[in-house]
């Protein structure tokens, strides 16, 4: 970019920092834009015998709703992605991942923010334990692929990545709708 | 929730304030939450004819990068969802909607903000003149949908609700590929 613009920290938090951007566009007006600067996150899609997802049921204070989600969670310093969706898959679900690879990734919100999500698809699954950290309220489900489609389009699941990561990963797996 | 959770509101900006909620969890536990309150969003998935949509590449300075998306923006306070949609379509676009139609709804990423993105098809669409605000640097774009698929496939799309948006409406549209 070749703005000149100014970065003015204005909360340093636990998991992200709060920054107002300011600069001056072409026309000569001052233009300010708050961001959240996250550390990034990992989604997974676990699939069992390519034909059921495991999703877990998310109590998300933020939003004060139990929501329908594939397992995710927020890069340690210094962790490498597919090392931070092994873990989390485990964490949340219980399962451990003989095939991990990544499909994609996303911004999942980038008028305010720069967390970036990556995508991966978990095969060969074993059941090891869930191990849930301190705050989190999470129930495991198995959910069969035809379910889980009509979960997105009846409004069931509320999420954004979960949407983006179950429909990524099963147009790469069958024909694409086009 | 039978929490009793305490909100502490440590920014309040123009776009979002930021709270921490802190309570006790069932094993005593002390827990702490950093939350982004938003106002919400709409996003639009504009077709043109069935078979192509309008998207934007939108220079998105949280992230530093030209990003391809559907239109898109904030709610502005007491407007109704459906008058968003058709707002922000023709002020990033140019173009106005006969038809516009709800097709779900998705939080951007719960874990840490009450973002709540919804999601409508625009049909009919004629082209008024694109009137953007300040700051915003967007160009548009006509993309069929075989392309824009493929889009989503390579990665050239990196926003998370134009993915899931693009295949929402497109599930709806065809066949599911379940």
């Amino acid at each position: 970019m070749n703005k000149a613009m100014h970065a003015e920290t204005v909360y340093d938090g636990h998991l992200f920092k709060v920054q107002v951007l300011s600069w001056t566009d072409e026309q000569g007006r001052a233009i300010r834009r708050e961001v959240v600067r996250h550390p990034g996150a990992v989604l997974v899609v676990p699939v069992l015998a390519g034909k059921s997802v495991i999703m877990i049921r998310n109590q998300r204070v933020a939003v004060d709703e139990q929501l329908w989600e594939f397992p995710a969670g927020k890069l340690e310093p210094n962790e490498q992605p597919h090392d931070a969706a092994m873990r989390e898959l485990e964490e949340e679900t219980g399962y451990r991942a003989a095939h991990m690879r990544k499909l994609g990734e996303f911004y999942t919100s980038p008028g305010f923010t720069n967390e970036l999500m990556r995508v991966f698809v978990a095969e060969e699954l074993t059941f090891a334990g869930q191990r849930l950290e301190a705050g989190e309220e999470i129930e495991v489900e198995i959910v069969d692929l035809e379910n889980a489609l009509a979960m997105v389009y009846d409004g069931r699941i509320r999420d954004g990545k979960t949407v983006a990561g179950l429909l990524m990963w099963q147009c790469q797996k069958e024909a694409c709708p086009a």
